[in-house]
């Protein structure tokens, strides 16, 4: 009432970013960090019309949705902790790939400073237009998620689920799990078929009989080695989700490992794309 | 020349039978071993048309494929060995998914007792029906692979992979991994969603982004259940081709502890298929 909607989105990376995008352009005002990041956060705050404020301004803000890299989920809401205005009680949606163990955590610094808490997961790639419907789906539960629902007059796609906080979070990891999973193992063969000299017999026989798998290899398999760095947190949170003790934690928690090195190792990259750059058995 | 071809299948398993009913109505005669076997193979040896003979007598046919468990390839190498008549050469055809290191510990059993070596790998399921030209595809390799083609008369699809011993069980390695690590990564993450309260809200996602993917689940998982104790050993020997000490090496290791959990938790198997019986959102 009586003024623009202010929300504060602490980090401008690719999602962060995106999603501003579209927050500007459905009328918010939308308020981040900047101070000491890079000039990719610098230009990438700048290109979707965010405002750079301070950690106490922006903790005026009346929602706050934190979409940062999962290994500083838990300080990104401890900053904002520290600088909420006696009195206030802005809502804190927290979108990030961390297991619902890492959520509570972050419920308790939340809600300790005197904000409401809902807990969040992020489904799909960054928005491509400010414009338009086409984003990702933010699923949302927990105490605040219904408030967090207002977001959908600002372009939003945002989901209700039941269950509380960690049903959204959850989500997301087997989500997760389940396509970067599904990219490592993808991966790890076709470095395997390479080392042993049979990338053109495996790359035949997928496009004879796996051919949807092949198909979303080549645009996945390339997207995933800038992103894999980002990714070994988020194996290692869906590794804790999926509970100690179990070999698919020790799955995830090595395809933490494997991500770890398909991040470094320039060869397994080279040959990944070697193995998909093959024509496909109909254009041989 | 001057009478039937013999070929020898020394295990009527699922896809030893399957594969021997197409070659015995294409005209050869199969023999088999079933001393001591289950009253499953004693059907699935009739049904097929093979014959039962003694060790010795499987011994003399000129061509035997090998299609066990890999836990038992080495050991049926082995049996077939110690019988060799003295002055013949067989061509003996390992069709089994074994890692190309185990691959050669059989070929030098093998050629030791003066026999000829094929490597080989089976892609796709057993033939089901002994007419016609459907059924999955033999991939041979090394030394003894030219003479396998002859295998082609007889109605089953045999395809030469260069490389030598080691390739055609390294593709089947690939393959296997690939095929069989989605299905268990699938199952582990919608175990874990059922223990967690999101099925529901996984199984509408799947639907809504990963359509293919929950379609392929509904059959290749119930499909699953009861080979998975034979997954245990087939995921052990692809950890051993994927090199100790590569991450990827242990995701198949735990692998194969999941496989063995689901080929005993009946658990697992009741909220798997409690998962997958969900309708489809386009159903509901």
């Amino acid at each position: 009432m009586g003024g623009q909607t202010v929300i504060a989105v602490p980090a401008a990376g690719a999602m962060g970013a995106g999603l501003s995008a579209r927050l500007v352009h459905r009328g918010a005002r939308v308020v981040t960090l900047t101070e000491g990041r890079s000039d990719g956060t610098l230009r990438r705050a700048a290109a979707a019309g965010m405002e750079s404020v301070t950690p106490e301004s922006l903790a005026r803000a009346p929602v706050i949705l934190s979409v940062v890299p999962p290994e500083v989920a838990l300080s990104t809401a401890e900053t904002f902790a520290r600088h909420v205005p006696a009195g206030s009680s802005p809502l804190y949606v927290d979108l990030n790939a961390v297991n619902p163990g890492t959520v509570r955590e972050i419920e308790a610094v939340v809600t300790r400073a005197g904000a409401r808490f809902c807990d969040g997961g992020i489904i799909g790639l960054p928005p491509k237009q400010a414009a338009g419907e086409e984003g990702p789906r933010l699923y949302v539960s927990g105490p605040g998620a219904q408030a967090a629902l207002d977001l959908r007059a600002f372009g939003l796609d945002v989901a209700l689920l039941p269950g509380g906080t960690g049903a959204a979070s959850g989500l997301k990891m087997c989500y997760g799990a389940l396509t970067k999973g599904l990219t490592g193992i993808t991966t790890a063969i076709i470095l395997a078929a390479e080392r042993e000299g049979l990338g053109d017999a495996l790359h035949a026989e997928l496009g004879r009989s796996q051919a949807a798998l092949l198909t979303r290899s080549g645009t996945q398999i390339p997207a995933m080695f800038p992103k894999a760095y980002r990714w070994v947190r988020e194996m290692q949170e869906i590794s804790a989700f999926l509970g100690a003790g179990r070999p698919e934690a020790a799955i995830w928690e090595n395809l933490a490992d494997l991500y770890a090195r398909l991040a470094t190792d320039a060869g397994d990259r080279e040959a990944a794309e070697a193995f998909l750059g093959r024509g496909s058995d109909a254009e041989r």
